[in-house]
């Protein structure tokens, strides 16, 4: 039924290269079926104004795609002289939850900014950014670890992302380009451990029920705990 | 327990005044609280690109904040140049809700342009910009269907909206700044009857358990019913 | 003669509501008829790098319109991401009109910005808001006094601002926009006690006489009187 | 008494250089004292949208300034991403005065765009624009007209302006810039023939009577004979 | 004595990978040492406004460097409102050299756009964007001629762009960033066969005589003869 | 042959007029045939931050067409919001190239700004911006000389440029805007003494060989030692 041929509650296929790029302190490619994105992690001694002799870590994120990484060509943001309304929602999400799953005080009062840039796109690119994400970032604090600027673990527990939907009136795991542009009800459902941090339901043109509901969280469940696994093999 | 004293269930007093500018063709100052939003409507006949001569109708929201509507004064977006990412994540949320309770067919190729432009900010005012952007929406439609332009109604139910959050450890219903901003975790719910169009849930520094997100969900169940009840007495 | 019914030197009705946002140091809602402003005052203990230690205060303005405050709805300047140059000259016009009024060296290093939003226009909204950021801006100033923070008077006397143009071959005293759309001259004018502050009059296809300019002037006394009982009313 | 030893109701010398330029339709190189300003005049056959297909024409005019035409250096407003609010203002003052001199019903369904570059300021550039732009506007048309293009002569008399102020305590003549940035008031005068087009008063902190407005206005009749006469003698 | 110990005419490791994203019509991933440019084709039917109906094609090029492709991170260049400097003239730079070898009239009115990003930086980032847009362009040219729409051959020669610079004194080939962050003359040379279609010679703080320049363009002609067969086995 | 009937080897008549604005400390008017550019000097005590304490000078440029210094009107790029590609371009040339020819060590930690802004264009305009450029410099470093703040000369040497061409087939010197139009061929040669600075050789659909590039820049010799008599003569 599903476009792919998966069954409703079957991942894409995932994988996770580390160490991508000689310069960023950490750096994946994660592949979640055809979405491929890019993840890097900078480290910086300086933090944002407002927390400054806090003591606190701080993680941030930004996103992009490049123009040709989708079906038809994208005007490239830097030309259009702007970050576009989904690119600026995206960012904030997935810097909010990898920041969930941070222990900022462990990390000290320093920031760590996660670059996820878009390589090839075909679905659920936000989720596979935080999952990737959060890898880049592990391999980097991995890196503070080793050199002993950080002593106690800042990230006890993976964050990942995966998304589910209501395509052809069914729920369904992990929507692909062609399921994500149909589906009247999409969700992004991001987790550490057993815990929700972040549930976005949505509804172009179309709403749902409280069971629906339930149904999607029960998909994504399925979903995390995979990329969960996927996410401590590429950081052991 | 809580700032205000309201009990764990309780909304902030609301109301609707409408008709509250000469020039628009729906409008309304939605009071939730200390929360003052006004929304105006403004029908026109052309339509984006995108649905030309479909026969389809489109829905849309913009929002701002006066400068000072906040404790200490903002930055006014127009003189910095570009709306702040926090306002373009809110309007596309505003269009897609309200969109999700207009039958598009019925209202025919036009488009109507909600405009939420909140006058004094006590929290929620992404809420209250979806209930009352809905009044305005409603009191333009029934503009057109008096002047016989549309003839089917295109808004059968309200949407409407509310926020509730754990605060203290306590689920409560409709956070007022005070409580928002010291809430890990906080939502946005947005529903039409009994259905739901978008769920938002959100923790800043913080995570959340499947069972605290059903008695959130049924928090908002009670919340938007008065809200529902204040849109249709507005627009009797 | 004139679409409003109204004498040659006859005011529309003008009403000043103050403290209608809870959290501006200074507010006021002005109706000049049709035309509604909301002002506000916003004190900052900092001032502008040019007179840092100088002990000198200073006052600067911003204005805006909501995007439906007009007959058409005008595109958002915080989308279209600049202000428009009738903005820029506007809220200049008010800073400067404003700052003649004021005794800098009694307010002390300190800013006031006032900040002009048209909630409804309907003509003369320059004017209007003059008239009612003088208003925000002397409650905020009554604010400092009461606490000490300023210790003489540094707004003595009203600053307040009429429109008058010659309309149909007449002069005539505040304009409203049927008139403002059609009047080949019209002219601004700004005034403390007895004495002029700004002098700003123009015609768009046409000239005029110093004759006609000294009956519009006659006007304007006439019509500053008015509002500068109602500002003194209204900061009793 | 005044810096530059004039009489307070002398103009500085004026002289008025045509046909620098090669390539604009007409062109002139205006010198108020020090104030060294360029102004070209562009035909197009096209006009803005709102007057499409009305048979009348249109004038507009921009204004700028080269970096280094000032005693220190300003930003280049093309560097900066916009026009500075002075910029607009002054762009929109010369347009506006230079319309009330066409008669748009002979100029025919074309537009005319006057640039003033400020090669060298030292006060008064506004003005020096406007009775340059003139100049420029002028040749121009008298190209049309010398072509066969307009037929009746829709620009009967010159347009000019001059700026005067209170200069320590004494109304004087086409202030310069060490006069300009010392005086409390100052005011920039536009006529045609003995009528006027435009006056725009502007105390900086500080008042003006009726009485000292109507010397500055007698000096403003004075100098704007001679910059006529000027005018007159580089477009016969 | 060069940091990476190649001889001075020795070219750094060359690879090309083809058909690397599903989406473009061509795209190759070049990899010349440690800079790695992703390079993309994206065929359009349109062409720009200024050769509408002439019957000649159109090439143009986009280049971006993701923010941790560098030492130290760059600030992305959405996000700061607009391409720099270098981006624009590396772009135009692409666009030129790679119009330079198409046979514009046999490519038919249509655009291709090669978007060149840079995943990896390490000196020769627009040299290697070159050499591996035209892969791109090659194979987007392949699709189109086998597809029939393309009939004769419109890219007879590669075209190809190495570096070269005196670095420590010497003439030396395909500079590296250690190097090219310390020469004090470098040049980039773009040909097609055994002409030549750009030379860009400069010196940030030195001069050079004409022999040195005979020198690198000696070195040049080796290097892009080992490019120019790289991109051959590629395309084959 | 030559549209301008002038020899292949021959310059248009080149003149340099010397303090034209009394604000810069070093200006000039360059006039190379009928392409005319302004040139001031601006000196600063501050440097870039990325030389600060170094105990080094900096120079730099700027470079701005006005709108009709054009056949037809260009957008002012102050309107448009941005300095296009080819501005950018042009002014990094210029800085580049006179910094070329600067000992910053002598000239201490000082910045020169030079602004080029093109009165009148008919070709070759970034070549005359860089030859009169550098007049304006070092007007100003002779001021700097006479008044004891620098007391060796940083600019031993003048810097010029010309630009050559291939003309109809043929190799000329100093392109007219009618040949530049045409040319396929073209480069800017910038020389200090009888050394290189910059070498730009850039075909637009068309290559060029060896052999051709050595006679363009034999050409350049020429006209470069011509261009620094004329340097010369006007700073002694």
């Amino acid at each position: 039924m599903r476009p792919s041929g998966r069954q409703v509650n079957e991942m894409r296929p995932v994988s996770i290269e580390v160490g991508v790029t000689k310069h960023a302190e950490g750096s994946c490619l994660i592949k979640v079926g055809d979405t491929h994105v890019m993840c890097t992690a900078t480290i910086e001694d300086r933090v944002p104004p407002f927390i400054k002799n806090s003591g606190l870590g701080w993680v941030t994120a930004e996103y992009g795609m490049l123009p040709r990484s989708t079906g038809s060509r994208m005007r490239r943001e830097a030309a259009s002289g702007k970050q576009g309304g989904r690119t600026v929602e995206i960012q904030r999400l997935i810097g909010r939850s990898l920041r969930a799953g941070v222990d900022r005080v462990a990390l000290g009062e320093r920031q760590i900014t996660i670059d996820c840039d878009v390589l090839q796109a075909d679905g659920g690119t936000r989720c596979a950014s935080i999952t990737g994400g959060w890898v880049a970032l592990k391999l980097a604090v991995n890196k503070l670890m080793k050199a002993g600027l950080v002593t106690s673990d800042p990230l006890p527990e993976p964050v990942a992302a995966v998304s589910c939907g209501i395509y052809a009136g069914q729920p369904v795991l992990d929507l692909d380009y062609p399921e994500d542009s149909e589906a009247g009800v999409d969700g992004n459902f991001v987790m550490t451990g057993n815990r929700l941090i972040e549930v976005q339901m949505s509804a172009e043109g179309a709403t749902f029920s409280r069971d629906q509901m339930t149904q999607l969280l029960d998909l994504a469940d399925k979903g995390i705990a995979e990329l969960v696994a996927a996410q401590k093999a590429a950081t052991a």
